[in-house]
């Protein structure tokens, strides 16, 4: 059966955009507000709804499998769990990118697997893999398929005459949970909800929410090495991951379930970011900790950007138990808190006339003002001894608090943002983001430049006078530099999205490397990234992730194209 | 010039022990009272002291390379960085196990190199691996030489007519120090006490403090993926490590100063243990910290071993902010409470006679009682605050608190032990350590078992009626896990000290291994643990890590036999 209580039947979420089908982002009464007021801030009409294409609309190419390698593949798995319709195909073919979703609603798909396969556990796909090296098919690994790099596009690479999309999501169980080590073994291909539902029911969470949380999956994290909303306290999956099992054409490879090593590279480290170019990951043994007695997420509100990041170095670098700082500059916290205006949330008035008044307070003082979200989560004395702490730091680089309002605002919204894509897509505005990390001393700088090349690459596609939204956050912090979240809102040009998508995109990414930062904190490379990896990784360093992968598959089946390049 | 102020001249250190020249273990007045303690407890005569081989009587090879090579090195370097004398040929043949030592006492050197190179930058080391590439010349890259897994021996490899020992402690200079970042860029070559004389000139510090810190380099720390003694606030190598220089016979791999990325597998990670298999590390930029305004070092008095690590185990998931556990077990607590008798360390005798009465109350409960030291170490509030938190958890799992008079006595002679081991071995007393790490749920059996493994080996090499002390600590800590770390002492079979060895270490091994524990938490592979190591990382990680080595050394002149095999 596909999809259990907490995963997804494939037939519950859309096949081109964002989550569950007929669901969407409720803007309610505040819907024409919020269209005129984007209307008006990019210098466009908002007013015309274009939907995308219909899934029986898009052209569909034919299975490049013969009878003989179907029936290969049933006898190797079970017939139902073989698929060659066009959902399955189609909902198959791309990740969720923008760039993706373009391509979804247009039908322009560059390449659909020619059968979606769904084993249930590692000797199956074994058995897969190694049958996919003998005929030269090439396989596409796929969780929630929520890569907005590329990741999962179906691509068949050189030498392969057809194309299989591997689905994990019916490996899906708890393995087993080691309360005094703290430790779960849980199979790859569960979804978040799934992760969290069978941990908690022990009482215990492995507290990893990435945005896109309900729709992705164990071993996507693992595999595009993943950080989670709370990574403060729960850390990146470099550091929840202990141990995988990956699957690769040669054998199966686990790593030892052990707190530390020093025997040579940790082979662990060296899976954590492969995104199924090396094998696939069909289970891993992760850090756990018994679920929170308690959870606060608190505002403050800064003059200026430096003076906020100041306030998260001073609390990342003195240790402060968080589990989330997250940084909005002046442009970000300009909109959301227009968007908050706009949407009428009750109670809190005091906060915005707060809000208010530090702004003219404040005006002129730096390029506006900034909104720092503070959580913490664990025991209840840990909650209550901690924002005592926060609040002496932010004060020191003049932070005033704003209380737990603006904190529950955002919790209750955090996963709901991606749905709102499709409303503004339909009407001809786009919505990218992109990101990168870099130390304390370089990243003021970095933020300046990006927010500029991707301003000045959205000008120059520009048709006529419209302008765009460019806004970043911070939103996972080191003791040594941060990460920076970029999110801009543009106006499409009709007939040319994907040039104009690729002008931005260039731009910002060559100036990323150019600064020496990295070409992404978590959303992983995919094909996206892959032009500025030499950059980052230099010639050798290539050349060993190049040789690993040569050394597990060896005939160069598995998702040919992605992170090493052709 | 060789050696900076608080680096070391090779001259000023012992060529066949531990440390400066010169130096022991200071016995003072109670040397008659312990080696009358350790012959009772062994069941031997230590009365015989028997001196090893002086240097000029250890026999020598030529050296293999003939004058137009030499005449090339000294072109790429300087003729006084390119040494063929005795005592340097010597001094770089070996590391400093036990093993080794035994070697160099009698002068039964498996090998030693035909030079020995003073590289001075990143530019030199190229040219030398370029040309040592060229000319099928081994070269075995050496930091402080204090390898205690056979890491730095001379061994040529097949295919090699000489061999080159590339020391790295002339590239010693602090490159920068990025004070918003906390961080800074070594150069790799640095001993311990460079690095924290240099940092702490500009008010940081590392806090790195393995054992060997006194002659042992941060290049070697972090090829050997090693922890120090505070690593639960400092972090091990793979944890302070935000980026490296590694330079290999194809070019230099300089990985990005970021704070963390998803693309793809961590270079960072993979070339930490690489143990100059893959290259040369000439520059390492780490996380520092400023100089911690206080220290502070407890005991705590267990009934039994198993209550003191849940006592570690649960400080640790709770993830107080200590910088060390170090918990004993009962042979290793019996042993220092016999041994600080013996020395008569003054004050503290309420504490004496607090121990003492404890042991009565607990008679017969466990195996023994157990001395477990903690240490926190930061602001002054961290150290105050922390020790009532540490002492709430103790005494939930009948911990006893002793004061800080075992903690200062631990913090002085930290480094000075290892001093002891040339004058035991005088009267034919061997000591000998080997660690690993397990999760929490498997720790209890495999220290049971290894201390048998370890016992029953050295009884069947025993020619009389001996005995021998088999004791065991937890010194690094994690939630999921600690290390256990074992040090035997036993009576040296005359004769045949190496078989003995041999079976004694394989005899745990072989425990480690078939219980899925690491062969090692923190002393690296080198020779002595290469046979364990497919068992420990697969058919297909032994494989990756091959071909990581092919693609940067494909002429395979670096650190041949080590880590991967011949």
């Amino acid at each position: 059966m596909l999809g259990g209580a907490v995963g997804h039947s494939r037939d519950t979420l859309k096949f081109n955009g964002w989550g569950l089908e007929g669901r969407r982002f409720e803007l309610g009464e505040h819907g024409d507000a919020f269209w005129a007021f984007l209307g008006a801030s990019l210098g466009v009409d908002t007013s015309q709804v274009k939907p995308p294409l219909g899934l029986d609309d898009i052209p569909l190419p034919d299975v490049r499998l013969d009878g003989d390698q179907l029936t290969d593949l049933q006898e190797i798995l079970a017939p139902d769990r073989v698929r060659t319709d066009r959902r399955e195909r189609i909902f198959h073919a791309l990740g969720r990118s923008y760039r993706d979703v373009l391509r979804l609603r247009s039908g322009e798909l560059p390449d659909v697997p020619d059968a979606v396969v769904y084993p249930e556990s590692a000797e199956e796909v074994l058995a897969i893999l190694q049958w996919t090296s003998q005929q030269a098919v090439a396989v596409v690994p796929f969780g929630g398929g929520s890569s907005v790099v590329g990741g999962v596009e179906a691509r068949r690479g050189e030498g392969h005459h057809a194309l299989v999309t591997l689905d994990t999501t019916e490996m899906n169980a708890l393995v087993s949970l080691d309360e005094t080590s703290r430790t779960a073994t849980l199979q790859a291909g569960m979804y978040g909800p799934e992760v969290e539902a069978a941990l908690g029911a022990r009482g215990y969470t492995l507290g990893h929410y990435p945005q896109s949380f309900e729709f992705s999956t164990l071993g996507g994290w693992v595999a595009a090495a993943g950080s989670g909303q709370f990574s403060s306290r729960y850390g990146a999956a470099s550091s929840f991951l202990v141990s995988a099992e990956l699957v690769s054409p040669t054998g199966v490879l686990q790593t030892l379930k052990t707190p530390h090593a020093s025997t040579g590279p940790d082979l662990t480290q060296a899976l954590l970011g492969s995104e199924g170019t090396l094998g696939v990951l069909t289970e891993a043994t992760v850090r756990v900790r018994p679920v929170a007695e308690a959870r606060e997420v608190r505002g403050y509100l800064f003059p200026d950007f430096e003076r906020g990041a100041s306030a998260v170095r001073a609390l990342s670098q003195a240790g402060t138990a968080v589990c989330m700082m997250r940084l909005s500059d002046a442009e970000e916290t300009d909109y959301y808190l227009h968007f908050k205006s706009l949407r009428k949330h009750g109670g809190e008035r005091w906060m915005d006339r707060l809000v208010h008044w530090l702004m003219d307070q404040w005006a002129g003082e730096g390029e506006g003002v900034c909104v720092l979200l503070v959580g913490a989560e664990g025991s209840r004395d840990l909650v209550r001894d901690v924002f005592p702490q926060v609040s002496r730091h932010c004060l020191a680089h003049r932070g005033i608090p704003l209380g737990k309002g603006v904190g529950e605002a955002w919790f209750r919204s955090r996963f709901e943002t991606p749905y709102l894509r499709a409303s503004m897509m339909d009407r001809g505005v786009a919505v990218d983001t992109l990101e990168t990390s870099a130390t304390w001393s370089a990243i003021h700088a970095l933020h300046r430049a990006v927010r500029v090349a991707i301003q000045d690459a959205i000008a120059a596609s520009a048709v006529d006078k419209s302008e765009a939204i460019v806004m970043a956050h911070i939103s996972h912090s080191y003791p040594e530099g941060a990460s920076l979240y970029f999110t801009f809102i543009f106006p499409m040009v009709a007939g040319a999205e994907m040039t104009q998508w690729q002008s931005i995109k260039e731009a910002a990414s060559r100036t990323i490397s150019d600064h020496g930062a990295t070409i992404s904190h978590h959303h992983g490379v995919g094909l996206d990234h892959m032009p500025w990896m030499e950059a980052e990784k230099s010639p050798q360093g290539m050349a060993v992730m190049r040789s690993m992968k040569e050394a597990l598959d060896p005939a160069g089946v598995l998702n040919p194209g992605k992170l090493l390049g052709p």
